[in-house]
């Protein structure tokens, strides 16, 4: 089923249950049913309120429905009997929705009729309600909602219903939902006490990181920052504020106040927290006389931004008002844009894969209409993109005139464990900072020239993608990121004297443990369990006896029995190798 | 020589100062001229201005001055015969400020006179000014200034006397002081391209870490990092903004205010820059029910913090506005406290022992009059802090009712390679934060409890420590900090392949290096002395034929012939211990 005929499907099964709530409430007045991206929902405003127990009768009803084989009919009728007909049937939303339109212009109307409903709508429908699949829809939850989205509007009750082309699709999508619901960061953060998002008193949108949580943080961004200096990258840090000076020079304050907290002022000064880091790494490259030896220079910093979000539009980790990016800027000569831009793309993709993920899509975003800077310079900058993709193998997408207007970039989309789609590292090229920042390198000849500047972020926020990370490991970190690797139980106290000798030689290689004393043998499993801990250490007479361990690997219910050494080297070995793309 | 004979020295030298400006400035009109903690300045109104030039007449002039053995005599004089007499001698600033003692209810005034010199001043001064110390003194330099430091005020001219017990004194001071203006740090900031500081379109007191300083930053706060995770520290990540509710609970609203930016309004809440890491830990302290088992807690947190500094009185990176603490809370259950502080304090020491320091001097200070908290708690955290510094056998000095209104501390004062002293770690009690955000943890029976919370920074504020240790260093970092370890200077371009494969070692065993190849041999040699590379490589015709390399140590004229597998594992043995405390 295409996307057109899913389209329709959807839209039919809205009036198909808006047909069966009318005959469950007749008086029930009708507002909007639209179809969206898995299903469909309708809005009605009921006298009598509907729990989740009727959700199953409408269901029941919308199936004798479509059982009925209804043909979707349209009529077009001019304003004054549409108006009419509506106010005949009392639906006083459709009448204000109608009014509304024909203040816009409009004087005829359509109307969708299949067997006893009809409805004000464009279209399109399906043919009959036969063409719906069998088992392909599920009534799935009421909510909230105010007629046209606006609070100062009578509050509706809204219906969603699921919809797919086949049952087999509507079942994949519920078991992944039902998994993402399981794997929600929120409620693993909770579990695993990894970090707290929601704190009243110190604000929303700002992020708590647990030490759990911190030590994963601080386990990859340990990796991440050597693998960057190894492939040529230099640190720089920078301030979280920046006078409205360096804000007005970079075009901030013109383009992006609104995703900016408001000033602080200052002995007559304004403050503004940093969205970006870009403007202090043009003032550090602008801090010397440049000389084409030295480029490209790779200036990379972790640095935490705060953008303004609105309270309402928060969510979890994904949307904050302050994370961490990743960030890189690279100034380069612009004859080795190509071959930087080879490395970059090569360089996210072997730090996303050092993550476990795996299936990736890269966009390519080419000049828009309106841009700024020279033809000849997107034309270098498109190429090298293009060929940093192509380079990959991998699937991409070109999405034509969807540049910024200072330069063209790519996206690198992955999949997590359970088929969502993520967009994470950004290739972007600048053709306007060096420009506003005048900055500059000595070419060859002993001329001024600018430098072709590359933003880039792997990860993109930090925050953000612990909360993929989390969701796409169900909370079960590898043992590299994992706070606690290994669990330590001893099946009775007789071998606790040997416990202690293993955790000296664990804290003599660095292996992160906890041993799990307390209550019953089976709760100290199961605790290890629940804390989703790579590997549990069990301990019993006969590995006293052999000198051996037993291992329990997160996941599975098989223990193997090893040395001491052979695991600790084992756990050693999982860490992700260092790597230099060349 | 005491404080107070030293004092009357410098003060008799003001005096002695003004005569000889009188002598060669009859007109001049006088202001104030007290002692300062190098010597002494008198500020005078000139008709003829003064150059360096006119430095040593004046100097010529005191000598001849003090050679006349010229007694200083007092005597008191009522208010308006003192006024008359000072009318008469033109000193309309000395009339002013008799005036201004006269409206404060004073009614009789002491003059010092030596030889034909009179000034209304309290003294103390020496009998005689043959007591003055064959050249202890030396004129030293012209400043303006204004006239009660009001800028409003007429301006002035300021002449500095620097003045010590004796000339020895004055010598060392002198050197000392030439040291000191070689290691500064804010030039050595520029030679060395560590950091920029005054940059006024990014704001002033914010610092731009560039690549070399941030290197070195980078190298130290990993050790640091990994040493702390070694000692039992969990790292937390907390924001640099927190919503007012936050600072109100905290109490830093109400006691700290002026040391905050002011607030940024946002969706009717207020958000202020974090002057302190405390609160949030606290929130992460809260953000579970907690056992003593759990205890102690401590929390790491590398925590950008921003305070309100004036903008007259920010100084290179020794005060700005915007720093990073190596911040800890400790949680601890009240019996623990005694371990924790003897831990922290032999930390701290080995820390700053790492970097170099050798002269420690410790500082306890007790309760104040004004404080909260409970008597068993104070005694309990002085006895700690107490057997905590004696267990360290380093001298140290009791501040008798110094401490905060919240708890007693200790601080450490070190001395750099120069014999500046410097304040750096802190070690503090707080028994307020705890009571204010209501935190406490299970005890052995069930009973809630509130923990001990100790709060230390060993560098204190990363910049200034940065400041410090350039200063303490002269810029000649040692080669596990330096942001390049190895200066490779080829002899001639026959041993350029050798060069490329030395490169590689060094590549492999993360060998910081750069190859100098432009410019003549001294050039190169003479360029890494300037760049205080701890080593230079430098490879000749012999080296090629022997198979050795040829190894200059910074500041040393010595050349060491050595194998390159030596050399690295040299440079790799001169990476600080990991330590754990016990």
């Amino acid at each position: 089923m295409n996307e057109s005929e899913l389209y329709k499907l959807r839209h039919s099964l809205a009036h198909v249950m808006a047909q069966a709530v009318l005959t469950l409430q007749p008086d029930a007045q009708l507002a909007f049913g639209p179809p969206v991206d898995n299903g469909c929902y309708y809005d009605f405003k009921l006298s009598k309120p509907l729990t989740d127990e009727d959700l199953p009768l409408i269901e029941r009803e919308m199936e004798r429905i479509i059982k009925e084989d209804q043909k979707f009919d349209c009529t077009t009728l001019d304003k004054d009997t549409a108006r009419a007909e509506l106010l005949e049937e009392r639906q006083t939303f459709k009448v204000e929705h109608l009014d509304f339109l024909i203040s816009q212009g409009n004087d005829s109307f359509t109307f969708y009729k299949n067997g006893p409903f009809r409805d004000l709508c464009r279209g399109p429908h399906l043919e009959t309600t036969k063409a719906i699949p069998r088992g392909c829809f599920k009534v799935d939850s009421i909510a909230g909602a105010y007629w046209k989205g606006d609070e100062k509007n009578p509050q509706l009750t809204r219906i969603y219903c699921l919809a797919f082309a086949t049952k087999d699709e509507l079942i994949h999508y519920c078991t992944m939902r039902e998994e993402a619901k399981k794997r929600d960061h929120r409620l693993l953060g909770r579990e695993l006490d990894l970090y707290s998002i929601k704190n009243e008193e110190v604000g929303a949108g700002l992020v708590l990181w647990h030490p759990k949580g911190a030590l994963v943080r601080h386990l990859f961004e340990t990796y991440l920052k050597e693998v960057h200096l190894d492939n040529g990258y230099e640190f720089v840090y920078t301030p979280h504020i920046g006078r409205s000076t360096l804000w007005e020079t970079s075009g901030h304050l013109d383009f992006y106040k609104e995703g900016m907290f408001p000033p602080i002022e200052l002995e007559e000064q304004e403050f503004y927290l940093k969205p970006m880091n870009c403007p202090f790494h043009c003032h550090i490259f602008k801090s010397g006389i440049r000389s084409y030896r030295e480029l490209p220079l790779r200036f990379a910093e972790w640095g935490t931004v705060y953008r303004f979000e609105r309270s309402g539009t928060l969510h979890g980790l994904n949307r904050v008002r302050g994370f961490t990016q990743d960030d890189a800027h690279i100034f380069c000569h612009p004859d080795e844009a190509s071959k930087e831009i080879s490395r970059v793309v090569r360089f996210s993709l072997q730090v996303l894969k050092t993550f476990g993920f795996e299936n990736f899509h890269l966009y390519l975003s080419t000049r828009p209409e309106k841009r700024i800077g020279e033809e000849k310079d997107w034309d270098a900058a498109e190429n090298a993109l293009r060929a940093g993709i192509e380079e990959t193998g991998l699937p991409y997408t070109i999405n034509e005139a969807d540049g910024a207007f200072y330069g063209p970039k790519i996206d690198v989309q992955l999949e997590d464990a359970i088929g969502r789609k993520w967009q994470l590292s950004t290739i972007q090229f600048d053709f306007n900072l060096p420009s506003r920042f005048e900055i500059g390198f000595t070419d060859v000849n002993g001329e001024n020239r600018k430098p072709y500047m590359i933003h880039r972020a792997l990860l993109g926020s930090t925050e953000r993608f612990m909360a993929i990370l989390v969701e796409h490991l169900g909370g079960a970190f590898p043992s590299w990121l994992a706070p606690v690797q290994v669990a330590l139980v001893g099946v009775h106290s007789d071998v606790y004297s040997r416990l202690a000798e293993i955790e000296s030689c664990f804290t003599e290689h660095k292996v992160r443990y906890e041993r799990f004393d307390d209550g019953s043998f089976n709760k100290r499993i199961r605790h290890a369990i629940t804390q989703k801990i790579p590997y549990t250490l069990i301990l019993g007479n006969k590995d006293l006896e052999n000198g051996t361990i037993s291992i329990r690997p997160y996941g599975s219910s098989e223990t193997e029995v090893m040395k001491l050494e052979e695991f600790v080297a084992k756990v050693k070995n999982e860490y992700p190798a260092k790597f230099v793309i060349d």
